[in-house]
Order: structure tokens, then sequence, then C-alpha cells
């Protein structure tokens, strides 16, 4: 393990994507990287994109991880893409957009299955990230592809978080149903070359007029990303949100926000993987005989699993 | 609390409407209701609704509903809405849409906002159709508003799922990228007098190919829910799904994994509340702060904390 951690740390890219496939597997030794890599962590910047499936985020994100490396940056890129619930494999071939920086040995693309896993999955693309902050990348990418919890989670992984959006009716209402609205601190309508643009501009900032007043005042930025046009706007615009964040005492905090969560997944995850096994929920299942068979309620057998696995000695109570 | 559940059991709109609140607001003594309520459960047929929004389901939940009364049942709705990310109340009054039934005394109809809560809305959803199960209603349909997790999480707390979409060019791959079409078990393509429709049905069905075969054959029906078009086909199909998952003992098997997911949560739940007391993550501070002050690393700080609350001892191990 040392070895491989060595060599990561020495910018070896076969070993980097070696240990974050152990933590994307979830294999027992995984926490024991995430325990060496950590002290390496916290200088990597990290930027979340997300919105609705077809806007465009994968050339937005191309083209302004091609703008980071023309200043100087290296650069992670962490794609979570959707799975097809047929077939378990992604249905999209996203990197193929992403040509100007595909063949860049500074710029590092990893992609994710999401595999339909509930919450792991921001869990993963956040050690992932940590992976790539320990391998020296200044600013990671987070791009989700896709709809739904995942998407609202990257703002959790991130410090910049950019909602992606085109020029189409209800566009802006249907990503503020979506929660989408709360969690973006810059709006871009790519495609801003098609009709009503304009429009949805507008549509986005009276939306936002509704969000509780903050000091950072949330920017909606026009771009069109296939031509890279608006990427030198979209790029200073996140300069200038890190300045805030920055001169705010908010990095940090989002930093700590980000421990905080890791440690209560791994106290968590341990607790879960002793209660039901490492199988997933083997003994769970005589329990749940009871109940069918009319012998226990669930509230029942859930005090009897406690009681059997001395929790509710350590607990000092009974009661669920 | 013996009062309240047998004023429930007895019929008692006012005291199911009580104990639903205590349910949804997650109050101590709501496993003691779920506990005393359990045995009279099992009675209630599930059907889950789901599609993006603006697709018309409450408008079809509301003919649905209309044409299980005229046949007999006593009909419990939930509808799961979106919250408005910036108020934190819902944004859309779909129960106006739901005025065929409204004003019914043996029709119940429940909303529950969705909190931005993670995970534990479909806990709620479950445990609320348990209270309108033991409360006498035979049909219960869950309906849920907006995009994301919760979508996809319906398809556990019901018998028949149904994912409603309109007639509109990609709708059904977007569908397949949010996970829907793996979950329903009938598709219904709503306002199909607009254009498109019969493309939209060859669109679902040829995707539906992709799945794995079953011995259910997915259906894909039209309707036009405002003026109940298609109404008498889906409430006839929906009998045929039941039928095939009473034949097959899916039906129980169904039920089997709701009870799993039951006792699962709260013995989880329990333990969380333990862990890191019934506030909230307070313990955890400043463990937090050892992460962030360079003293520990998030693994180490997870094992300090399960030895500290002595779940090392218990499990036998020290290893994370």
């Amino acid at each position: 393990m040392k070895d491989l951690v060595d060599r990561l740390l020495a910018g070896d890219a076969i070993a980097a994507a070696r240990v974050m496939s152990i933590v994307e597997n979830g294999r027992p030794e995984a926490t024991e990287f995430m325990h060496a890599l950590f002290p390496h962590t916290g200088g990597g910047y990290r930027i979340g994109v997300t919105g609705p499936p077809g806007v465009g985020k994968s050339t937005l994100v191309d083209k302004l991880a091609l703008k980071f490396r023309s200043a100087g940056s290296k650069i992670g890129i962490i794609g979570v893409d959707p799975t097809s619930p047929f077939s378990g494999g992604a249905i999209l071939g996203d990197r193929i957009r992403m040509a100007d920086v595909a063949t860049d040995p500074d710029v590092f693309i990893r992609s994710m299955a999401s595999r339909g896993s509930r919450g792991g999955l921001a869990t993963t693309a956040r050690q992932v990230a940590d992976v790539l902050d320990a391998f020296g990348k200044d600013v990671i990418i987070i791009e989700t592809v896709g709809v739904g919890q995942v998407e609202l989670d990257i703002a959790e992984v991130s410090d910049t978080t950019i909602v992606v959006l085109v020029p189409a009716f209800g566009d802006a209402v249907q990503a503020m149903k979506a929660g989408l609205m709360e969690i973006g601190d810059l709006f871009v309508v790519n495609k801003a070359d098609h009709d009503g643009a304009d429009r949805a501009v507008l549509e986005i900032e009276s939306i936002l007029q509704l969000k509780a007043e903050t000091d950072w005042e949330t920017l909606v930025l026009c771009t069109i990303a296939t031509e890279a046009g608006g990427i030198d706007e979209l790029f200073e615009a996140i300069g200038r949100h890190r300045v805030f964040l920055e001169t705010h005492a908010l990095l940090q905090d989002r930093r700590r926000r980000r421990i905080e969560s890791e440690v209560r997944t791994l106290v968590e995850t341990r607790l879960r993987q002793e209660l039901w096994g490492p199988g997933g929920y083997g003994e769970l299942s005589s329990y749940v005989d009871l109940v069918v068979d009319g012998e226990e309620t669930p509230v029942s057998a859930a005090r009897r699993i406690l009681e059997a696995k001395g929790l509710v000695g350590v607990f000092g109570g009974n009661e669920i």
C-alpha cells in the first residue's frame, strides 16, 4: 500500500487510477488509503457542474478545463455518469465531448457510473476528489450527468457550484422544482446562440430574487460552449466566487463540512457493516420472517435486533 | 395513545390525520403508533404514480381515484410535493387539480412536503401509507411530484408503479436516464390528444425492449386525464398487474421488502440518534475540529468515535 501511495504522491497516474478504483469499489483497504492521503489534501479547488441532461455540460467542462490549463493549473475531472437501468453501463460517451483535454497529461479524467446507489455516489465522488487533490490537482471539476439527488449532493462536494441550463421556456422553473436553484453559485445559460437566451437569463434572475439574501450575489452568465463563447467570463466569475469564499472564511467552512460528512460516513458505514454483515442484510432476513408470520411488528423486530447485537446495554436504553 | 389508535381504527379521520402528523414529524412516540397499527395493515393496495413535472399526474390521480371509488374502494392519496428551496413550503397547489375527489369523505388526501430530506421521504411515505392501510383504505395512491431520487424510491413503496409521460420528443430517453424506465410497471402517455402521442408510445416501447425480460409485460397506455380518457383502460391494467402479482406470489414479496426496509430504518435511525445525539451531529463537531487542526484524519477520528462509544468492544474489532 505504501508503495502505491508514494507513487501517487510522486505523480504516477497509473498509481492514482488504481487508488481511485480501490476507493470507488469500497474495498476494505480504501480507508487506509484515505487515511494516508488525507494530510496531502486541501490544495485542490472543487468546482461542481450540474444541470439537466442535454445542456452541454461535458463540452462546457472541456472548454473550462482548457482555460484553467492555459492559466497553468493542473486539472482533475470527475464525470458522474448515469447508468443505464438495464445494462449497468454508462449510456453516453461523454468523454468524446472532452476532446480538447482528453489527451493532456496534466488533465486526469475519471468517469464514475452511478450504479443506482443512493447517497453513496456523493460520498464516492468526494473521496475520489480527495485522491485527485492529494495527487496534486489544483482544480477538480465534478460533473454530474442526469437528474436526481446526485445533482443536489454536488453542492456539498464543491466549493463553487455551476448550474447549466439552456434557453427553453420553463427550464428555470423546472430547475427550481428540482432544487437546483438553491445550490447554484453561478448559473450558465449555455447554447446562448439559440432563441430565448435573454428571456432565460431574465427568468433565472427573477426566480433568484426569491432566494434568501446572502453576501454572494449569484451570477447568471451566457455561454456557447461549442465555440468556447463566454468561457473567459465564466472563468473570471469562478475566480470571483473563490475570492469571495476566501475573504469570508467560507472556503475553510466548506472543507470542514466535507470532513464532517466523511467522518460521519465512515462511522455509519462501519456500523452498518457490523449490523448487517459485509454481504448486505443477511441476518435481517430471519427477523423479517417473524414479522411476515405475524409474530413481531417491525418495531418489536428492530428492538430484538438491537438487543441481540448488545447495543441496548451500550446505549443504556431499550426504547426505539 | 391507545385512544387515538382506537379512534383511527374506528374510522375517525381526525385521529388518522393526527397520527399521520406524528409519523411525518418523526416524533418519539411515532414508533409506538407504528407498532400498534402494524397488525391492522396489509389490506391496502399501493399504487405509485410518478413522472416529470407538468405531465398531469394530479389530474390523472384524481380521475383514477374517482374510478376506484365507483368500484366501491376506499381511497387514500399521498401527494409528495416538491418544496420550494427558498420558502420551505410547497410551490404548487396540486390539490386543486383533485377537485373530483377532494370532498369525498371516503377519499383521504394527505400532502407531504419533501423538505429536501434525502432518503427519508420514501420512509415517511411508506409509514403514512401504513397508517392509511390500518385506517381501512383499500387503495393507496402515492403521487410524487418533481424529479429526483424520490421518484425512484416510489417503486419500493408501491405494488404497482405507474410512470406518466407526455408526447414530447426525447421524453422517454430522459426518463430512462433518470431511471424511470426500470421502475414502471405501467407507462402512461398522458395528454394523448397532443401531437406525437403515437410516436411517444413507440419510443417507450422500443426502449422497454432493452429491459431484461420478466413474466410481466410492461404496458404502455394513452390517457387524456382532463376528460378521463383512457382511465377505464388504466384501471383495468392496474387490475391485471395486481392479479399478476398475486398469482406469482410477488405481492407478498413486495410487502416483505417493505417490512425489511422498515426494520432496517428503525434500527439504523435509533443507532444514529445514539451516535450523534437527538439534535443532530453535536458531538461530532469536536472530532472534526481535530481533523481541521491536522491532529487526526477523518479515518482516525472515526475510529476514536467508535472507541469512545464503546462500539469497538461490542463488535470485537477496531478496523474501520
